[in-house]
Order: C-alpha cells, then structure tokens, then sequence
C-alpha cells in the first residue's frame, strides 16, 4: 500500500521496452538524432501548433530553465505560496535565474486567486528599481494538492499577465493528470487560454526519466538552447528521452496511465468518504488525495505497511487538535487491489 | 563505419536489461532507495576507500559542480588550453560557479605541463585582488585527444596543486579508457597521486545517461547535496541511474567494453600506420584515433559512408597544404569488422 | 519642511572639508593608502577589538556582500518580513550571492520575533535539499520603520543563530541613530551580544557616500576582498571614502549629528502628540516619525511644501477609512526651525 | 617624482569645490535630483546626441554593467588578450553577467586585430550551443599600454561587429585622454565609428569618483536601471557623482586636465628619448609612458624617490637580459617640474 509519490513508482513496460529497442545502433548526439526530431514533430502535433521543445534532468531544470528564458533583472516571479518551485526546488529558480525571486501568491486549494495575483504585480510598479520588476507568472496544472485550475481560471489569469506583459508558465509535472482530469486537449489547457511556457513532465507518470520544456512560441525560445547547455542539461545520448516520450505518445499511454492514476485517487476518496477514520480534507481532481486522520490512526497506518506522507495544512483550522494531514498519491503503478486493501483496512 | 563519437553509440544489452528489471516496485525517490545506497558502496570498493558519490545528468553537470565545490570568489580553474571544460561546455563551469574563470594551460599532446602550470599558477599572486585567485585544477584522463596521462604525470601535477593549496579535478569522461590504457587501479589512477575529485562518466563507454561525482574525501563534500539540487540535477527516479552503474559494475563490464573500444582504436591505428591515405596525427593511447589525411580523401570517406569529426590542429605545422585532420572514435559498440572494413578501404 | 529621507541630505560641513583637505597629492589607490588604514584602526578602536572592514558604495552592497561573505548553496536567509533586504533592494542580496533566497518573519514594530523566528528556522530540516539551508540572519538597527531593538533583544535573536549555527548580522544604515537612541556603545550593541557583521551606514548620517561592511572576526573575513573585487566595489581611489570616516569620527561627529537627528524626531513627535490633526502610529526611537492622518491633510500639508513619504501600514486595523500613514524622517541637516514650523501648522 | 598611475591622484580644486558647494540642502535621492538631470543632459550634448546616462562606482562596475546589458546565455565577449576587463577586474565582468566568459584577442600595440577579432568571432559558428555565442566586443580607448585607436581602426572594428550582430562597446576609463590625443569629439570617436556603449571614466582625470555607462542609443538601456540596482551601484546621494561630472565638464575642465597629463607624457618622453639610461617600448599616445632599463637603473631610480610600475612584457624579445620594462602615468597632478627633476636625472 504505497501512496508515498508518483515518483516512487518505476518505470511502464512499455517505456522499459522502447529504451531496449534504442539501446542498439548510433544516432546523433546532443538531441539532432532523427527520433530526437520526430518526437518533437509529435510534441507539435498534440498541442497543435509548432512549438519548441527541449528534454532536461528534471521537473525543477524545466522550471527553471523556463524561468531563465523569461528572465529580468531584478525580476520577480509570482506563483502560488505553497508552489514546488518557491517551497521545494532548493533555490533552483533563483539560482539558473542569477537571483529572480519566486513571490508567493495566496489562493484557495491550491490555485493562484486572481484578484491576489494582479494586487501583488501591483505591487511592483513599473519603473521602481528599489523593488525589482515583474517578469512572468507560474500556475502548477495539476496543483501541488491535487486540484487543477478549469480552462476558465487559466484563461482569467492570463488575462491578468497579457495586462501586465507577463508571460505565463505552467508548471506540467502532473500535466496528463490535469488533462485527463478536466477531458480536454493539451491545445485548450495552454496555448488557447494564453499559456506560452510548459514544463512538460512525463517522469511522474510512467516515464523514469522524462521532462520537457514546451515554448508555444518558437520565435521565444530562441536563447534556450544555450541556457540549457549553460546549465548542463543538454543530454548527449538524447535519443533515449526521446525513446521514452516515443513510447509515452504512442497508442496514447500517457492518457491511459493518467486516467489510471486519477481513477485510482477517485477509488480512494471514495473508501475514505466511507469511513470514519479518516476524512478528505477536500476533493480531489487529479492523483493526490489529501485526508485528515488523528495522529495515533497516522502511526497505525504506517505500522501496517501504509507508505504515505504527512503534508503541512495550507490553512489554519483545518486540522483539528491531535490531527494531522495525509497525502496519499496514487500513479499508473498502483494496484486496484492496493487501493481496495486500504479500504478495507478504513472500513 | 561510424566513428564519429562514443556518445553516438547506444546502450549496452546488460544496461538495457538492468533498467528493464528496475522498472517495477516503488523506491524511495531523490537518490534514498535502497540500490543507491547499494551502487555507493560500490564505489567505495572501486576506489578502495569511503568515497562520496553524486549521479548528475551530464559530464559537464559533473565538471561544472566539482568547481562548484571548490568556488572561490574570483575563482580561476587551471587546465589544458583545449580542455572539454574550457572549449565544449557552452559557459557551464563559468555559469555553475557563478563567474569562475578557466584560465587554459599549454602542454604537449593534451596534457597540463607540469612546468606551465606552475608558471601559471604563479601568475596569480595571492592577495592581490584584481587578478582573482587561484581555486583549482583540472585535468581531463583520457584527455580530449586520445592521450592519457601516466601516474607520474599525476602525481607530478598533484604535487603542484599541493605546493599552491588546490584541489586537483579529473574529468573523467573517458575514466574507464584511461584506466584500462594504464592497466591500473581507480585507486592509484586518482586518490594515491593526488586526485580529489572526479567526473566519472559511464555514458561514453555504455550506459545511456550515468555520470557521477566522485569527492574521495566525503568530509569536503559537504555542500554537494544543496550544489546539486540547486543546479536541478537531482533526479527524482534517481534509482534508475543507479541501476545502470550497478550493471556497469557488474562482471567487470565497464572494464571489458574499455578494454574493447582501445583495442578497436589500437586495430584502426594499425590499418592507418600501413596505409598510404592517412597518417596517424600521434599515437592513440585510448579509444580516439587521429589521422592526417587530404581533404579530398576525406570527402571521399565521407561519400563511402565513413562518419568522423574533423578537428582543429593543436598546433601549427602539423597539417599540410590541402590536409586535415580528423577524429576516429571507437567505442564498446564499433564493430571489428567495421574497423577492418575501413582498413580494407584505405590499403 | 523637508522630511523625506535622511539620504536626501547633503553632506556635514566637516565632511566636505574633509575631502577638500585630501584632494591634493598623491595616495596608493584601492584601499591600500596611510589614511585608509588609519580608519580601519579607528573602526578597531570604536568596536573596541580587532575587526576587519571594507568600504563599498551603498548600503545595499555592504548588506549583500556581507551576505555574500556567508553564503551557502540553496542558502536562505532570514529577516523580517518588511526588512529593506527584502522589499527595498532590487534583489541585489539575491544577485550577489547568486540566488540566496530571503525568508521574511514577522515580529512587531519592526522588529524580528523571536519565537516566530526559531519557528522559520525549524521549517528548515538540516539536510532536507529540497528547501534549501539555512546560512543567515539579519536584523535591522535601527528598524525600517524608526524602532530599535533592545540589548537584550539582540541577544536572544543572537542566541536563536547560535542554536541553529547561523551568523548573525546587523544591517546597520542607521547605526549611529540606534546607538544614539540605546545610549550605548558599538561594542555592546553588536559582538558583545552576538552580532558577527555590520553593515555600518554613515551616508544617512551626514556623509556623501560612507558605507563599510564590519566583519567582527577578521579571520572570517578572508574572502572578503575577492567578493569586493567580484562585485565591483574596490574604489580605485579609496582615500576619499577614508577621508569621510575619518571627519565622521573626529570629535564623536557621528553621534553628534545622529543625537540631533534623533532630538528633531522626538521634537516632531512632541508637536504631532499635541496635534489634534495627525496621530502617532508609534512611538519613535530614532530618527523616523510615523503619523496617520487623514489624506486630505496629507495633500494639504503636500501643498504647503511639506515632503514626507506615504508608508505601507504594516498591519491591518491601524489606518482607518480615508486615512494614510506618513513616514517623517530627521536628519543631521533637519533644522529645528523647521519643525517648529510644521508644529505650528499643524497646532 | 610619482609616475605610479592616475588614480594616485586626488581630485582638482574644482571638483572639490563643486562637491563643497552641492554639501547642503536637500535633494531628491537615486539619482532623480534636478542636479542629476542637468548632467545627464550635459552628456547629451556632449555626445550629440540623446543618450541614457547611469552612475556607477568603478571603472569595473561600468565594464561589467555594460556586459550584462548585452549579456546572452553562453556569451564570449571578445577584447584585447591583455585587456583590463580581462586581467585586472577579478573576475567582475563574469560575475556580474552570470558567467559570460572573456575571450582575448591579440594585437599590436594593445589594440585589437581586425583580422584577428574577426576570425575569433568565426570560431564560435552561430547555433553551436557547445562553444556558446559572441555577444559583444570591447576596445579600450586609450589603452591599457597608452597607445589609442584611429578613428579609421574604430571603424573598422565596428564594421566586424555589424557583419556579426555584435554591439561594440568602449572601455573609456582614459577616454579624455584618448579624445585629446586625437583631437576629436566625444561623438566622432562612438557612435559615429559604431561604438554603441561607452564606459565614461572621470575618476582617472580629476574627479574622486565618477564613472558613467553612457548607452548611445537610450531604447537599448532599458534593463540598465535594474541591472545597476540589482549589482548595488545606485548611489542614494547620486547628486555628488553628478556634480563632480559637472564641474568636469564646465569650461572644458576634462579637456584641459586631458591635454596637460598627455602633455606631460610628451614631455616625459622626450626625456626618456635623449636619455642613455632607458628607452621607450613604443611612441607614447595619451598619458602612460613605458620604458626600458637596466633592472638595477629601476632599483636606482626608486631608492630616488620614483614611483612607477614595473609591466609585464606584452611581447618577447622586447626585454633584454638583466631588463625590466617600467610603466610611467601621467595626470592631470602631474607638476612640470617634476618630470624636469627626472629628465634631469636622467640625462
């Protein structure tokens, strides 16, 4: 019963085996292979557009490095106040930026609120040196606690950044989730409501290793090739995250393990709806499902083999004396009838 | 008849099959699982002594961050005037370090003069604030052009470093080629002449993505988990890299696919030692041959399918009028009959 | 009626001469003339022990580069919430340190709380990559908003920094002002309760341009002109900055012109207490008056040629509906005239 | 007999004076005075043109302000091998860019090859993310060893930079000098030879600190009020550093101050060439004079009282055996008298 992290989970079949397949042969270096070119031929044909993509290390390399390309001195970065990139990337963000900082923005479940988000660019008039200057803001799709923003929320928020000349960024990490959660194209969740940079994560979703940065607008992306070799993220075997992407595509898997995974969280809500030991704290959209529990039933859990994490309210009065608050993440790799254990266990 | 470079190759079948075993479970994320841990003590057995270990994306991420390690403000890195870190890594050393400088050193056949160096070093007098201060050296085994350095010529440039107070880097790129030309130990190659610090790379000799630093005194590598994660080079399924050194190491494979790759240049440089077409630019000590040959004879491999990289001469009267000079790599993939069939080409 | 900040001041009689008496001959550049050392021996003598200290050119680069000196990978630092490091500095500390992030505590009046202190610190598992380390934290004396922090205030805040291992420092633009208000001496307010670096301001007080980071122990001081150096802030011609110091020292010129700074503040205050028009957020403690007062007599008063600065209130319920909070700054320059004069307007 | 460098020097009467009389009243603060505006407009008509003027604390700061204007991810800045920015400024110009590196160029008699620059650039193809990308050119007008560049070799410099996108950029830290040694005007030497950002130096001419970025085209400056801010080099009493700048240019003090220190490089020279006991390097252009001796004429020299520096040699063959190459500056201090006392003993 393990609902530590999607990215505790491995590795799908069917990425194992298309790494195999690529494993023999020679192929350019340094992401020209062919497969590097047809997989970004395929990026453009799942958002529908030309976009520029780029494979880096990791989630946190493509926020940042997202970051770097929209960057400003003095700059600031708006996103949410409990985002991964201000709370959980060790300075990442500030650092490929040379010293942006990441201002955090309030909002219910985890969602940037628009009103907070064009009172705290307001903040910053133009001009003003003392405080720095705006220079783009971040949404994380699916959200750090299992939310998602609707299309009409993104679109509300990039109404705030075109009234700045902000460009928008989406944290993607749990991109397929989002998507599968709201039933709509990756077109629609970005670019048609005015998302000009993804971070396009794969890793967590059955990929080992998989994370792209997505530049709706190629013209924009120009210095990024440079930037990411500057910071060391350009693979020279790149085909092998190409391989993985290939396989991530094709007979549309990435959709089928997102549906997997949210469909296995929505399981889970369920059992915990049933049951009075623990109680959601709020609904889930995506692949997390937060639950509140006392302490004492936190440490039974673990006793019997309930791999999971505590989590920090995002707000005061949720949790009640001698409670605690349960993340409890769910992936193409769990099990129905791991999920079904647990509620038995809760009934 | 692909030469072009050893990070064209693929993957050996043992990789592919290690990562394929690993691909299902769950596993602490972030470099804590258990095969991790498991591949760490395998260095230390490697190197015979309690070392610290960090996977990282890429050799340049490996090289950037050793100097990340030792930055000082101001900061200047020694080594060889063509070295990889200096030439082909697009400003990351320079960037990680946030503005150290690679400051190049001349030396014969790829290698750091022992003389120069220290003539170099001395250039920077301590204290004296405008010039900036000395902060590291770094040496590349093999070295760019198919040389190593022998034990004495470390130690010899170790005890330079000492003289000064600096630590000494080994990108280790190509660690396994050097070692198997030496017929040594990781142990005397590094630690027992004086090396600090290493870039140990696996990608170029079989893996698909696996690069390590390795800081052989784990009390100086203090910083690295907060260097590392800072540049976003923390990976999250971080047990798949494990996985590919754990077979790395297994069966002394890393040592057999070295042992083959110098044995096919060794096998090159013999057909072109007895051909009248090309001429050995100097003797290969590893997997890198480089031959001197007429343009037009290089225009006519090039149309019969023979894939190499011209180079730029390292120094001045060495190519002809009409001439150029271009680089052979072999690798654990080149086939012997594809050498053999370029050797029938060129007799 | 000019209250707007003590930096739109001019420079003190005897500074002026001062620089006119140093104009002429010839003095080794970049801080290594006589003068230059005699004023690091009189900054010994003021703090009462051995110190190391470097002139730079604003008070923003003392405060980063002292936080530059102490940097760490992934490094956060903490101080309060509306600190001018954090709001005021255009991300200088930020930039210089290559991407330290700062971490606002609250606390009252200006001042950082110790519980709530520890608290943020203890958000910072030692070890835990993913948010970053703790490698600071700094104090403002006097506080942004004209309050002071106590001697023993200062040292609980010093022995939270021991608990954790952090240096403590001081950013001290207006030091002289706080001294003045404490009625006690450099060495009490700053190593003798902990405080490892000071950012001694002496622009604010009197002089053209005077800032110099004060490094406590000399020994951790090493990197110190390297950081300088990097940062661009050696003065080639360094003696006029000497030369300032050394007339701000000269007959206690310093505390003189903060007493009276300080005096005008408690002589506005005095006017503002008797006024039926304006009311005192809080009591001042050196040499910045904060009033609410309606704003329409904020532009009546704006109109009669009084110049003072609308503040951000720091907490909510303290501006009622139609009113603002003003920020009334005294300095050397602040003629006693002139307070009686806007006395008498607002009597 | 102080010949060791111009910013030994103090500061003219008259610049003194000027910063006497700005000691009172009160003024806006970060450069927004109507003092600061004045000069600023000062420049512009000394440029004829509009251009965008910003303070800055050293030569250093407006080199590296200047790069990190034009900066790009991967950058190599190309300028003279032996260029301040290169070997004098502590690594600042890399720092402050983020880690753009400094690529040197040889050159006769310290002044760039067009030749040469542009097959350096050609090294660097455009899209080669490994090298990574030319982002400016730097010339020093006078350079580092006193000689000054044409109109005509400006030009032709400015000619490579458009053919490759390049902005050129003018280390102008003896600029006076070099305008007086031509005879022409500020415009002439710029941007009407295609210089597009001129490091505007006063501090070496009479002034005790004032450096200027000027930006010729102001549409290109507009990240400069944030890149300074964010480095700590926006002054808070700025009105001092603007009216040293007026006093410099009112009734063609900088001219005057230029043509005297040329004048008595001249002077000195002719000394030097009548003597028997040293000779010149090369003919001498604007302020600085080297010579060679005898190692023991040196040691003479200084046990008499003169101070000069000794050079490192920018060519071989130059020195002879038991020689030494000495570097003489001249200044706006420098007393005729005292160059007769050292023609006098050397004659």
């Amino acid at each position: 019963m393990n609902f530590a992290s999607d990215n505790w989970a491995g590795a799908h079949p069917a990425i194992a085996q298309a790494l195999t397949e690529q494993s023999g042969g020679f192929a350019t270096a340094y992401g020209l292979s062919d497969l590097d070119r047809a997989v970004e031929g395929r990026f453009c044909e799942i958002f529908e557009r030309e976009v520029a993509v780029f494979f880096v290390a990791t989630g946190t390399a493509a926020n940042s490095l997202s970051m770097a390309l929209v960057n400003r001195p003095g700059g600031v970065i708006f996103c949410h106040a409990h985002a991964h990139m201000l709370e959980d990337e060790g300075g990442a963000p500030e650092y490929l930026t040379g010293g942006a900082r990441t201002h955090g923005v309030e909002g219910a479940l985890g969602r940037v609120g628009t009103g907070a988000l064009g009172k705290a660019i307001q903040q910053f008039p133009a001009e003003f040196v003392h405080m720095g200057q705006p220079m783009a803001v971040s949404i994380t799709q699916a959200t750090e606690i299992g939310t998602v923003y609707s299309l009409d929320e993104i679109a509300a928020i990039s109404q705030t950044c075109r009234a700045h000349g902000l460009p928008l960024h989406m944290d993607g990490a749990r991109f397929a989730n989002a998507l599968a959660a709201l039933d709509t194209t990756p077109a629609e969740m970005t670019w048609k409501r005015g998302v000009d940079i993804v971070s396009f994560g794969a890793t967590k979703n059955g990929c080992w290793c998989a994370e792209a940065i997505v530049v709706m607008d190629p013209t924009q992306a120009r210095d990024m090739p440079f930037l990411r070799k500057r910071a060391a993220h350009l693979f020279s075997k790149s085909r092998f995250i190409a391989a993985q992407f290939d396989a991530y595509f094709r007979d549309d898997l990435w959709l089928k393990n997102a549906r997997h995974a949210n469909a296995m969280a929505v399981r889970l809500a369920g059992h915990i709806g049933k049951s009075s030991r623990l109680r959601l704290a709020w609904q889930p959209a995506a692949n997390e499902v937060f639950a509140i529990m006392a302490s004492s039933t936190a440490e039974e859990f673990k006793a019997a083999g309930v791999i999971f994490h505590p989590w920090q309210a995002p707000h005061e009065g949720l949790i009640g004396e001698g409670e605690m608050l349960g993340r409890f993440v769910t992936s193409f790799a769990t099990a129905e009838e791991e999920v079904d254990r647990f509620g038995g266990m809760i009934a």
